[in-house]
């Protein structure tokens, strides 16, 4: 049903780059750290799943090119990539979360072989490819429960196959309502100033025939106040121990005009994305980005005077309290708070190990 | 301080072509109804009080080239002329407002020459113009009792002196802070689809040299959530009889963030933007416009497929009872509803005649 927008083929990393479309779809091949940490920052891939995955392989590639050094070198050198891959973008838990996982095979003390290790980092990486695309599965059916026939969704940003390794966390729920028959729409929201939602989410929808409507991030509050929005679904990029939500910007502004109009609204996120080293959003650190990324399209043919500044924060942190729901690949938690968090991440998490 | 956005010297009526800043700053005459009909469509000049004042210029233009006719056609063409005006654009009032005064001019049974009649429309719009300058610095006045010292506003869309026949509604209330000395500093969102905050607002903050940041429409909330706004100040297009407010695309979503956070904020407009005839903000028409607003910075380099549609109203209405107040040139209406606006408006429009 979707298109992958990462490919790991004969020790081969591709991905869509995301940044050319929607006027042109291509795979680009990564072949290094360098080509990994551009693409990450210049949102070729991006995605709290995604960028995972793509870490997790590149980590691979990187300790394939150190077969044939001492063991010291190659821990040394990865630890290293390690650093500058976590540093690419800040806020997605992902990122680092991934590349703990491959830490924990690499930097163990062993007797095998370095050829061994990197094998393992391989086996590692298309696992953490292949377990995101189940609990996508898994997300999209457990957040079936959520979704009435019909529905009108509203979403915020790109959470689709593009996001994720599989058909993605918030736009996977709408694909498991499609696939099991709900006549469902969706409004997307712009998503200013990248337009992850009018380049990414229009086009998925497009792709996959779901019947989507474009509309300015500013037109989002005023159709939930007309009674026009049924169910408000997005991704996240990290969610504290609490259910506090950090996500694409824009995002809180989403769940507290549903919570005003009372409409039900969930992040949708898998397991990887809670961060519950963090007490609460307060502590998630928010990336700012380049002014030009929202003063480009303006015709800005001057420098900005020194009373001038642009203030571009690329995610905001939606409080638990104001969602309907956190919907996760081990279940719904509802009400997110430090209590539910528990109950629902921490057996899964046990029981994975 | 501020730039006109309309000069009429010498029988002629030019504007800022506001379609090309910030990159070109450029008047540009408007000879006929043609002319200003394009320029009120393609938002060449903006702003409710600024369109109502650029209708009854060019209602007297018109009528000038009329003097000879009889005045049965003097009459006849000028109500026509009125109807395509008043089309050009459906939301803001102050369009059919400034040309039904012009009407009662030339619509009365009259011995005068038309001659005589076409100079009373000329100066019934310099009057409408100066009105207009003098209700922006009253608004001005009575908004400085809402500003504390120092003070963080949030603004949406472009209400300044680009908007007006003075130096703005909302952003008249800035300008007026700063002349009394306050520090006041502001937080100025994008305004999608055509970025009438970032390219005008941002662009006379610039010229007022006010220290201003531009942030996408977004991160207003966020910053509304965190505590960094004191004041949320914005314009109004139509403002029903119980004080619902029409405006620009994202003031509802504005309105109801800074209610949730127990933010102070205000509608700012003259009491010609109150549409006394209409109950409630339900009954108010909204501008649709173009996909291309929209879709043109996204490279959709495809026809859109039938699923795909996108909706791309100008204006949204906020509910009296979001707002601290509206703030107009005959003193704020607290807790806008029937009673309020009726107790502020109407013996202020008595007194008037």
């Amino acid at each position: 049903m979707y298109t992958p927008a990462i490919k790991f083929e004969e020790d081969t990393l591709q991905i869509i780059d995301q940044s050319l479309l929607p006027g042109k779809f291509k795979y680009i091949s990564l072949s290094n750290l360098d080509d990994s940490i551009t693409a990450i920052k210049e949102l070729k891939v991006r995605g709290a799943p995604a960028i995972g995955i793509v870490a997790a392989y590149t980590m691979y590639l990187q300790a394939k090119q150190l077969i044939g050094k001492s063991s010291d070198i190659f821990i040394r050198e990865l630890n290293i990539f390690s650093a500058l891959l976590s540093e690419a973008r800040p806020t997605a838990v992902n990122l680092a979360w991934a590349i703990k996982r491959i830490k924990l095979i690499y930097q163990k003390k062993s007797i095998e072989s370095i050829s061994n290790i990197v094998n393992q980092i391989k086996q590692e990486a298309i696992k953490i490819h292949e377990e995101d695309r189940i609990a996508c599965e898994k997300m999209g059916e457990n957040g079936l429960t959520v979704v009435p026939d019909p529905c009108t969704v509203l979403t915020h940003c790109n959470t689709g196959s593009l996001a994720t390794g599989g058909w993605g966390t918030a736009l996977g729920i709408i694909y498991a309502a499609k696939e099991s028959g709900r006549e469902v729409k969706v409004f997307v929201d712009e998503t200013r100033p990248l337009g992850q939602g009018a380049r990414l989410t229009f086009w998925e929808l497009i792709q996959n025939n779901i019947p989507c409507t474009l509309i300015t991030d500013s037109t989002a509050g005023s159709l939930m106040k007309s009674g026009k929005i049924d169910l408000v679904l997005f991704g996240a990029d990290r969610i504290a121990e609490n259910g506090d939500v950090a996500n694409k910007i824009g995002s809180y502004s989403v769940a507290a005009l549903a919570y005003l109009n009372k409409i039900p609204c969930y992040a949708v996120a898998p397991t990887s994305t809670f961060d519950l080293s963090i007490k609460t959003g307060k502590n998630i650190p928010i990336e700012k980005r380049s002014p030009q990324e929202i003063l480009h399209i303006y015709g800005y043919n001057f420098n900005l005077p020194e009373v001038a500044t642009v203030y571009n924060p690329a995610f905001d942190v939606t409080p638990g309290n104001y969602l309907t729901g956190i919907i996760t690949e081990a279940g719904i938690i509802n009400r997110p708070s430090k209590k539910t968090v528990a109950e629902i991440v921490i057996p899964f998490l046990k029981e994975k190990k």
